[in-house]
């Protein structure tokens, strides 16, 4: 790699947003892109996030009672009309198996866009009794959706997430499932990824095809837009009609059961890119961040230099720290640039006069503030510079978002607020007719329902509104 | 689920030893069928033991200094045929997507079987200096492999597994990583899935296609049969040259770099059933055991013993052991049997009694003992006895093995060897025409060559034995 400073290769973040994503994911190496157009490969350092996302949802998930499973990737394409909404909405854009072992398949199969209808024919298999419920079950995994435009962790044609897919007894227990594990996604992300959510129901237009119910989170990209986070589905009866999910309850009697689903998948990499970066490059919160501190000699080749690197090294991955030492050939400057580039949260740099000053410098990267601290107990130091910077993105985070949500009256302040990189309130009447109308004039969609909040005239059609909404451009 | 003997589900291991498998694997809700023939469904029981399989592994292989990646699912078929001993292989096991978001592709697209060629295609793009070497990258991903006869965890259309694909500078390194992972194989299985396992370089016809040299690890079943439980591949330049990936080295001169890969499965599952299984079910070594420890109140109704039971749960689960209180409605005897069958490693029956003397009966699955142990201190006990049924697994499951290796001079001696269920060391000239003999007249193939053990002649046609090979009927 020459040795060129990282930070002009990166597009300028205020004048072409989607060329500085695009040049920050690649230039990183967070991720390529696949032989296959509309793929990625997800490199190390991209993956490492997936690992820490994967650990910390995962752990969330078990501690509410779900167990990890795994389902085929190939589901027969008979299964998909079971449910008319979701064969519908998920047909046109399946991949489909025609030729496997040299052979013509009798059925064809259809790598999996997304799993109730494999889940629900085992379901209907593995339920029988009240016994048997609730069944809580997740899996992490790959699917499938041919799209026209794609870009890296935002919208490709294979990803990676996680799939919850519930079974219950009554519609109030589902309900109650679909709304905590919304509970979980919006503490995981503020906690972990250090970005505010916005939860909600989503329209009718908006929800999952299948679905009686789709409750979103919508997180602020700094360019004003919305990127939807992650949601889960309350599914009623549909799925369990369709599939017979079926079990003899206290009663006697046969009953369908209720079931739920909800899903965040690799977007969220592109969530923290775009919510977090600046003119520099990426800006890692430090739970999810692969290297949460880099160590930088200065005048590496001085005696003593890099044994007291390697000492500060082992002192904090006995912390429990995710820690590197630079000490390759290149200059302190050209390192500061690539690893502000790689977003990681502190830079420590230690030099002759630092050792003897039994000192050490440590720059935030979220801040950009540079201070010198003591080398005596350096490890507490450093942790909790860890949980200040964790907790400041998240208040900036929520502080730049809160900054630009406004209110709108009319289809025109909608235009002009989302024009402006906002997200609006808006009184909206419930009618398909007047959520089509804003999307055709302002390129903004309905996101969420502002739950609490009421307007008294819809913006488009001015009559009664039944509920405030937040219009935004989105992902 | 019906309240009845289990034990009595299950087929008679020595009379049917298949069919006991498929009855152990289904009833202890380990795995299921799915609906496209030859696909399984991994349910969370199974897949909690892959949980812990991954775990341990992958803290190897970070130890070892890889990195996990991801890359995409879809391959082009056109990709397959720059190998040519590769796509001879893996071309007739092939599923392919033909049709994708409603269209016909304009290149069908395989699922991936194995990934040597999408990694060789992203590697000759990453790699263009010494300074890029060694890559050592590992993935943790579902294959494809379309088989007329299957059989859950052993061969199935679909599985998961991890795949390390690494390129080097010199064919020495490449050598030393190939050997390596076979090593840290071994130390995982001996130790983690308490089978010992006999490591050793494959013959040109059992050897992976397109690589250079093939090295595997066998384990003895039950039955005597063997089970390839991982491979490691020297691929030389094959895929270098297939994908031109090339670097420019110190001397100024453009070079082919050398590759190896290496993976293991969820056929792992299926090595631990049948090395440990015995006729009241699964034997699970308490590392990969998703339950190691179940507590069994007796005489539950009375004052103070679910209490007391669930006080000693909390001992255990402060000390990092998984622990399950069964304080289910069925019978203790039925509960026994149910755990057993399980596979659970220590029982703990708790009653008003033992609660009174300030005992508890301890059972260990794998010895089939059962002793009385003081409450005092009880954490430390289950922890030791934890420590020796591990330990005692892996001597039993040896003991077993080694008393069943025997030497043979002629194809009668092989024949006899393995029908008497045991792996067979013979002498090999090296042709292919007497290891196909082999094959034809015994059911057994080459598994590895016996390293360090000369024979001097062939067991098919009397010549000079080049090698001494371990023949076994496998799985």
């Amino acid at each position: 790699m020459a040795k060129e400073n990282f930070v002009e290769q990166i597009a300028d973040i205020e004048a072409d947003f989607p060329r500085w994503y695009t040049d920050v994911v690649v230039k990183t190496g967070l991720v390529d892109y696949g032989p296959v157009k509309g793929t990625m490969v997800i490199r190390p350092y991209g993956y490492a996030i997936w690992e820490n996302i994967q650990s910390q949802l995962d752990k969330r998930f078990k501690a509410t009672g779900h167990r990890n499973a795994y389902f085929p990737l190939l589901i027969p394409m008979s299964f998909f009309t079971k449910e008319a909404e979701h064969v519908e909405g998920f047909a046109p854009e399946v991949a489909v198996v025609t030729h496997a072992g040299g052979e013509e398949l009798a059925e064809p199969l259809a790598i999996r866009p997304t799993s109730e209808t494999i889940f629900g024919s085992m379901y209907s298999k593995w339920i029988q009794s009240y016994r048997d419920l609730p069944v809580l079950i997740n899996q992490w995994a790959n699917v499938m959706r041919w799209e026209k435009t794609t870009r890296p962790f935002l919208r490709t044609s294979e990803f990676l997430w996680q799939e919850g897919h519930t079974a219950h007894s009554s519609e109030e227990e589902a309900l109650d499932e679909t709304m905590k594990m919304l509970g979980v996604y919006k503490e995981f992300a503020e906690n972990c990824l250090a970005i505010p959510v916005i939860c909600g129901r989503k329209t009718e237009k908006e929800k999952f095809a299948g679905a009686v119910a789709t409750f979103g989170m919508e997180a602020m990209m700094k360019d004003g837009k919305s990127l939807q986070a992650g949601t889960t589905h309350y599914l009623g009866q549909n799925f369990a009609k369709a599939f017979d999910i079926k079990y003899l309850d206290k009663d006697g009697v046969q009953k369908y059961v209720y079931t739920s689903s909800w899903g965040v998948s690799t977007r969220l990499i592109g969530a923290l890119i775009m919510a977090h970066g600046d003119s520099r490059g990426l800006v890692l919160p430090p739970v999810v961040a692969p290297v949460q501190v880099v160590i930088i000699p200065i005048a590496a080749k001085k005696g003593g230099v890099l044994e007291a690197c390697a000492d500060l090294k082992q002192k904090l991955e006995s912390a429990g720290v995710r820690v590197t030492l630079d000490d390759g050939d290149n200059s302190p400057g050209w390192k500061f640039n690539e690893w502000e580039m790689k977003g990681v949260p502190l830079r420590i740099e230690l030099g002759p006069r630092d050792i003897e000053n039994g000192k050490a410098m440590i720059f935030r990267r979220d801040s950009l503030e540079k201070s010198e601290y003591a080398l005596d107990g350096i490890a507490d130091t450093v942790t909790n510079l860890l949980s200040a910077v964790q907790k400041d993105m998240l208040e900036s985070a929520r502080k730049r978002r809160d900054g630009r949500i406004v209110y709108a009256d009319d289809l025109n302040g909608i235009l002009q607020g989302v024009e402006g990189g906002n997200f609006v309130k808006a009184g909206w009447c419930g009618l398909r007719g007047c959520e089509d109308k804003i999307k055709t004039e302002t390129a903004a969609t309905a996101r969420v329902f502002a739950e609490g909040e009421t307007s008294c005239k819809c913006a488009v059609c001015g009559k009664k509104a039944e509920h405030t909404v937040i219009f935004a451009r989105a992902y």
